[in-house]
């Protein structure tokens, strides 16, 4: 075993060990942790954003050589975000608690009661790549769901990283947090090394590009929350009203192209009048939209001299301002292309009919389904989740903006009076009376 | 790509054709389908048994060479059970709709609606080993639930699952179901060839022996629903009241000691007075079972004549009237062995202290612990559930036994009438009301 495995396979026993007791821990004393660690931060403030500014610096020195890119740079500055992240982790410490809630209660026999209890997962370990604040929202959600977490982000926030999760450990565990409950990766080979201990880990929740949730998904057996891509349709209908329709593809579209909720692809009904289809592409041309069209559509509006589209292009998530465009015959045909192309994440209709609306929310495959309303509305803080953990398009415990709930399982707890199935069995055993007793409020 | 590889590739793409026009189905259409199937069993019924005795005669054979051990010929058999399965697809129509509940509705703004609603997982994959009435079970099961389905069957009941495969097809599909919607895998390639198509198979239901499920997991990336092994622990707190410790540990070791919610590991506090550890003792030697002992409990009780135990011992699921007994100090104690050599499956502890029970319940990480009751309460039908899935020790999306809820995940559907993100941007972007709506009753 080598050193970095070691350290790896040792920050994980410890996680689990302090797991048990995180779970076991009251909402007062998660929420005083939270608390704790806000003022810790005011506290170490300048000390914190001195370590910021040399990883800022640094990562100017490559940006010159060519080496990093400009983008990468600015997410690494602390400075300006430093206010939002104590105010969220003072939101989080507010939020309603996920744990010990009653899901279900049923009264299997008199005196033998049955309950479904949220609990914590466990251990959780987060990916991340170059966003240092990051990393206090997913150890704030982690804290307070009670999940112990191993955190890994990128080598050019090391210096930030290292602060940030010891002024985290530091100030949560003196406030009453147990040892161990968060620990830092600082290596590549520490990361591998987490990557098959799947008997210490619960989930991995990676959070940046399509190649690094790709090849975490690829080489491990721990469950992954999360979404490779981000490839959102917007299926203009044949009897979409025009100016709905105008703002919601140029919504979806243009409103903020780097992010995963916005469009990747339009379908563009062939029944929808050829003056709203030119006004549309009109439209999207205006706002700097460079279209890739298949060749009914290039054939629709020649004046706008789109580049033809290839199959590559109905699969690819462009993260900017160039849009797929596609004529389809119907909505069994829009539904077939998203279904085959799209990355199941978010994907929206613009219909004045009830019939065609319903038809395409249930039938498209997506974690997001939407009517007349722009796919960037997906996201946990639109949603109104109080927090998100992350975007997932699996199918598997999560789907879609994930909040505080998608870090949270649960347990059956059964409390009896001694009683045994051989009681329960025979011609002449006792009988169940599965009686559902009231729960806690949703 | 060989011709099992492209069997399976086929049948995954048509059963993820299908799952989206059974996803669209109504309850009606659903529950129609599943009667269909059982009144076609009852039609075909001499033909379907005999095909069972078909297999059940080969078995025979290999078991009369030794080839075959004799509770596989005993599980193969079909006839007697005939009636149950029938009234088991009964059952199955009569249950509530798990599909299309609304779990959660926010207005994000006036005509601005988010809700969250139950939608099947997809396509599911279940592979068995002999027992072939899991076939229609399972089956019945996704189609209640708008899941497609793969099966694989144990090659000793190859007739019996090809023709139950075959009715449920012929009489589902002929009552509405969409074609496509179930198929038999018939061949261990075809198994291989399934394993790595998460591009279209959302979930691997494993019923088996823990050699099959561990085989599973360790060979595919598509998330798998199950439980490798039961190792189930009885505490006997220091304060436990005599009579209950020995009716759960019997119960729990003894009632049917063959499945994976039998005890297997007992822990005795070495508080508990010694004339009452010597009476569990003897009355688990008086019903039979075969004790291995640590050191101290050897030595408590040198008349049972007790077998050393190993830490070999308190890993394993024996399975059989085998018990691993272990002298503990304290609750801590004990919670630290459960959760260092259990399998998350069930553990019970016997005390009379409620504070000492709620600490227990809290800190063991199993999908079901308990207080004063038999760890046989484990159980989808003890629970009330309706039908069960089967176990799961796993951390996400379903833990315990798992009813047909744990079959489906819900989709975010947002209803709008032309929203943008644009119109809640900046300083004077709208404010969302994020105001909760009622929700269907759980």
């Amino acid at each position: 075993m080598s050193d970095h495995t070691s350290a790896a396979v040792q920050a994980a026993q410890a996680a689990r060990r302090a797991s048990i007791l995180l779970g076991d821990s009251s909402t007062e004393a998660r929420n005083k942790s939270l608390l704790a660690v806000a003022r810790a931060f005011e506290t170490r403030r300048d000390e914190i954003l001195e370590a910021n500014a040399q990883d800022v610096a640094n990562a100017e020195t490559l940006c010159a050589k060519g080496q990093l890119a400009r983008p990468l740079v600015k997410r690494l500055q602390l400075r300006s975000k430093f206010a939002d992240v104590i105010a969220g982790l003072e939101a989080v410490a507010k939020l309603p608690d996920p744990i010990g809630i009653v899901q279900k209660a049923t009264e299997l026999d008199t005196g033998l009661i049955l309950t479904r209890v949220a609990c914590p997962i466990g251990v959780i370990c987060t990916i991340f790549e170059s966003r240092p604040d990051a990393l206090p929202q997913i150890a704030s959600l982690c804290l307070k769901s009670g999940n112990a977490i191993l955190l890994k982000g990128g080598k050019e926030a090391a210096r930030t990283n290292r602060i940030l999760a010891d002024v985290i450990a530091e100030a949560s565990i003196a406030a009453g947090a147990p040892a161990g409950w968060i620990h830092l990766l600082e290596t590549r080979e520490d990361v591998a090394g987490i990557l098959g201990l799947d008997q210490y880990i619960d989930l991995i929740i990676p959070r940046g590009g399509n190649d690094l949730v790709r090849y975490i998904m690829d080489n491990t057996k721990i469950p992954v929350t999360g979404h490779q891509d981000g490839v959102c349709h917007v299926y203009i209908h044949g009897d979409a009203d025009p100016d709905q329709a105008i703002a919601v593809a140029v919504d979806s579209k243009c409103q903020y192209p780097a992010v995963c909720n916005a469009a990747e692809t339009l379908l563009i009904d062939a029944a929808w009048p050829a003056d709203a289809t030119r006004r549309l592409i009109g439209a999207l041309k205006d706002n700097g939209v460079m279209l890739k069209g298949d060749e009914r559509i290039r054939a629709l509006a020649p004046e706008a001299d789109m580049a033809p589209a290839t199959d590559d292009d109905w699969r690819a998530e462009f993260l900017d301002l160039t849009l797929a465009v596609r004529s389809v015959d119907g909505l069994d045909e829009a539904v077939d292309h998203i279904n085959t192309w799209g990355s199941h994440h978010t994907d929206t209709i613009v219909t004045t009919s009830d019939d065609v609306a319903e038809k395409f929310i249930r039938r498209v495959d997506s974690s997001s389904v939407m009517r007349n309303a722009s796919t960037r509305f997906a996201d946990g803080f639109r949603y109104g989740l109080g927090a998100e953990v992350g975007i997932a398009t699996g199918k598997i415990h999560s789907r879609g903006p994930v909040g505080l709930e998608g870090l949270t399982i649960y347990k059956y707890i059964l409390r009896g009076e001694g009683q045994t199935v051989a009681q329960y069995s025979g011609p002449d055993g006792r009988a169940f009376t599965h009686r559902p007793l009231p729960v806690d409020e949703g």
